[in-house]
């Protein structure tokens, strides 16, 4: 989030960001294994949006709590995602040599040494959770149970796998369909996004109702975020991305772009945001969310 | 452990193995990624010998408890270790094409989708561990620190990336020495081990001393397993492991038999073992458990 933010969200940027990076790195500043260390910060460090953790975050001040409990849980987000990059980015799946505008963690370190980063900071994102003393053990595992769900072979890895068969489909002339896509998104990027608003619903301690908001707010906020991504993968600039843009057709990805047109996907990203927004209204204190949702809905990288 | 085994130790895994296997497989019988479940239970149901599961159960029961109580830290055990096995076949790591006899993941189902095989299998550990109603929420996230330092870039992530690390400099003439090759296998193979004990004690409620009785056991036994293994790897055929063997010296490895002589090897071996059953000796139950350790010492596959 790089890119001019309307105020609001500037200020919680500002505020909320130092506090998260001074937790991010802590855990790997000593160890046996130095290189490991050194590839799996590599990644951290690699200038994220940080869009999960600060979901995180705001969810749980959305309730009221204070941020310090929803620290923990905003680390481990962001471990899982930077994991995801990591293996996503291999030879053997989406073979990508540039991440924001740095080379890979494999183009950078090797494979080997990039499939175990990612390993150790998956593994890492369950062992910070499960030590968080600002968390009592049974909303760490809950905490934990959530992650775990929206992180694995049910969520964000099984959607990875069916991206890999539907790509594979796609070049064979046997194209997957907009309700296979649907299941796909849901599962490789709508997961994590919704988990990023459930981990802070339970760090924040909220009661049934204001949790089920903040997972469907979540749920239409991750299906926005991805409509955007291919959005702006069909019409942006790889200087503006920091990564190859327009790879997404040659590869023979089914796009919301391809299968809706230009307007249609558009139009799709105005009501999955405005789905979101409407959910997060009842909560106790949500501006800052519903600020920050409209920004993400906007923007250009 | 297909091999006569001690009527103690067999009459332990006629008991403990179904009990186990019923509970291991359970996860992935419905899931919208078909073909990622069908990799992961592919290695899941590949023959294992399910050590560090049955270190577990027996541990939990040597201080008096019910096996049921560390089924779900069993069964994360092994998937944990499963894991360990599908990425560290990748042909970016050890590029090992056969396991157990059969074909390894990646050589069945591509490379693609054994990372993510492995991925899945970790996320789902921890997940079965948060998720387990018969343990409090406070050992719950007891068992998933110990698990996730065990198993993660402190622990055997760490100990494969020097491994990697280690195969390369030998390559290069620069040979790890005695002390590196004790750190590789005390992370590598040693810290899964001493977890599965270390687990089984959490299962089991144990207090501070028989916790440190257990997790030192562990710590001797996770050597002795290591020793054992290169031993046979210098030793046995490729028909009694089910995997390729004399590769260690092939490609560079340095092993127990190559620094200390296949005697000095079988030395540390029965060293290791015997300061496992001395720390075993003072728990309340403890003779299976001595009864799998001896066993294991002398295993030949």
């Amino acid at each position: 989030m790089t890119l001019p933010a309307p105020q609001q969200v500037r200020a919680d940027l500002d505020r909320l960001l130092p506090l998260f990076e001074s937790r991010y790195l802590q855990p790997f500043q000593q160890g046996e294994a130095a290189n490991l260390a050194l590839a799996m910060t590599y990644s951290l460090q690699a200038g994220g949006k940080r869009i999960r953790p600060v979901l995180c975050m705001l969810a749980a001040e959305s309730l009221g709590a204070p941020v310090e409990a929803a620290l923990s849980c905003a680390v481990a987000l962001e471990y899982i995602h930077t994991y995801s990059l990591i293996h996503d980015d291999l030879p053997a799946m989406d073979d990508d040599d540039l991440r924001r505008g740095k080379p890979t963690c494999h183009v950078a370190f090797g494979e080997g040494p990039a499939i175990l980063a990612g390993d150790g900071l998956l593994t890492e994102a369950f062992t910070v959770l499960a030590s968080d003393p600002a968390l009592p053990p049974s909303r760490r595992v809950d905490a934990i149970r959530v992650l775990g769900e929206a992180a694995g072979w049910r969520g964000m890895v099984g959607g990875q796998a069916l991206d890999l068969e539907g790509e594979a489909r796609t070049r064979g002339a046997d194209p997957v369909s907009l309700a296979e896509l649907q299941v796909i998104h849901r599962l490789k990027t709508g997961a994590l996004l919704r988990a990023s608003l459930e981990l802070g619903a339970i760090a924040g301690a909220a009661g049934a109702e204001d949790r089920a908001a903040l997972r469907e707010a979540g749920e239409a906020l991750g299906l926005a975020f991805q409509i955007q991504d291919d959005i702006l993968d069909a019409t942006s600039t790889q200087e503006a991305m920091g990564k190859r843009v327009g790879k997404d057709e040659g590869k023979g990805k089914i796009t919301y772009p391809l299968l809706l047109g230009l307007a249609g996907a558009r139009n799709a990203l105005r009501e999955a945001t405005e789905r979101a927004q409407c959910q997060l209204r009842s909560l106790p204190n949500p501006h800052s969310l519903m600020a920050l949702a409209t920004y993400l809905a906007g923007r250009s990288a």
